[in-house]
């Protein structure tokens, strides 16, 4: 499961900690609990830096574990395990439902990224919003980014909204930013891998660059997420670690070289929309508008 | 050469006015003037409809064959042409010259698309500039975008710059915005396809949310072009038709595809920067700054 993480076989930031969740409780199963717990946390905790998700379901798990008798640690982690995912798919469904209320009469949508159901347990956190939204009748297009370099938006958004029968555009994601000063977007959806205690995003890159062009367009740049993404111990965008991945995800795409041999890439995988950005931040427990230190946490008394 | 043109074998807006202005020539080698002229000055002209440099060039061929007798008309086409390629090689010296004046003492620029000898006779446009920032002992390093969906920047600057042994990291398109953000980059510098009376720039896709990553910043954004990208019939960049080319584009990289079969696409090949986003337009005849209508038409009257 690490493994498949780091790979990004599975991603998303509620579905990685949903799966981290599982893998701890697997591990549980097969070994002891005194000789698994602790090396099963740390290797699922280091597989990536950013989404902090994953990071809160392995410490859920953990916690479950240690409070009971190590002969039922196993059936304990299996069942911290399950609660966690039943609670992000009913946090799906509420981020759907605040989000289309939010999103009310937005006729054409922009997107980056994946945030469906390949992303997050049940539809999803951006995208459920967006499906929803034109459950009701109000969405006519989705403009998605493909979302370099690995063209999640060409790859999982396009198939997700093919599959669900809504109308869709792809672009590539320096067109983001004409199209939206163009007035030809209603709202910007993205989801979020890690918020900080003063509303700071970390969200796959280019959402940054997303965020500008709303703000420039007095277009409303919208972050959606479960409560489980707001990270307290994260004090402001500052202090949230990015990933850097590998510069063969720049130089290669689908198997073909796009550059010359070992040119140098600089590969960040995240960046940091700051919350003054943020028209609103939806979550299961309702909508920080605007967002701010005070509504983020409100959010986590509600 | 229309052909070419349209596939962008042959592309930079001074580039396809040089290739334009000998297109022209060497076809009145052929045909006689009244029968040539109309019809080849028309197909040229229409094979790209952003820059304006193709158009001002095949107006200068065709004033120069109407000012003479039928029969000196085709030897006068190809000295034009040739005074057009001089003055277009000319005009990169000066701005290599200007721009590096300007940009003196950055460290770290970024570039978009390709603006270097793949782009316009001489050096280039913009690359220009920065290797002659290089030349001065001044940059230390080039940050190059992609530049989805056709990759020039990948394919075309990473190997003028590695030819030029210049370091440089090539880095997918979004994410320029955070590395701007984050203090790595010192100046933002590229090309344009057509500057409008008031200063408005279109010019490749992408190059918009450059200019507003750079002034969230407060890094300078530079834009560097010959006079003959300039275009007085176009008031504001509300004027300037950008160019939509075919979805094939977005959907299928280096001969692989990169989202599901038919998927609709958008691909404007420009976008347009408004003049209060660029700091400075470096012309071969000096430098607008601020851009303003009366900074662009001194440009022309200098």
């Amino acid at each position: 499961m690490a493994g498949a993480i780091r790979a990004l076989a599975v991603r998303g930031a509620p579905l990685i900690g949903v799966a981290g969740a599982f893998a701890l409780a697997i591990e549980l199963r097969q070994r002891p609990v005194g000789e698994a717990l602790a090396p099963a946390y740390e290797v699922l905790r280091t597989t990536r830096p950013t989404a902090v998700n994953l990071i809160h379901a392995l410490d859920r798990v953990r916690a479950a574990v240690e409070a009971v008798p190590a002969e039922e640690a196993a059936d304990r982690a299996w069942a911290e395990a399950q609660a966690i995912r039943r609670q992000e798919e009913e946090a799906s469904r509420l981020m759907a439902k605040h989000g289309a209320e939010l999103l009310s009469g937005a006729r054409t949508v922009l997107t980056h990224c994946n945030t469906g159901a390949l992303a997050a347990p049940g539809r999803g956190t951006g995208l459920a919003a967006v499906v929803e939204l034109h459950a009701r009748h109000s969405l006519t297009m989705v403009l998605v980014t493909e979302t370099r370099p690995l063209l999640q938006g060409a790859r999982l958004t396009a198939y997700e909204l093919a599959h669900a029968g809504i109308p869709y555009q792809l672009i590539v994601d320096s067109a983001a930013a004409g199209l939206i000063a163009s007035g030809a977007v209603d709202a910007v959806v993205v989801g979020c891998d890690r918020v900080a205690a003063n509303g700071d995003v970390a969200n796959k890159v280019g959402t940054y660059g997303l965020a500008l062009a709303a703000n420039a367009a007095g277009v409303p740049f919208v972050v959606v997420g479960p409560t489980s993404t707001i990270d307290l111990h994260s004090l402001s965008g500052d202090e949230i670690v990015l990933e850097e991945r590998e510069p063969e995800e720049v130089r290669w795409i689908m198997g073909s070289p796009v550059a010359p041999e070992n040119t140098p890439c600089a590969n960040p995988a995240f960046d940091v929309t700051p919350a003054r950005l943020v028209s609103a931040l939806v979550t299961e427990r309702g909508v920080a508008e605007p967002v701010s230190p005070a509504s983020v946490a409100g959010l986590l008394r509600a």
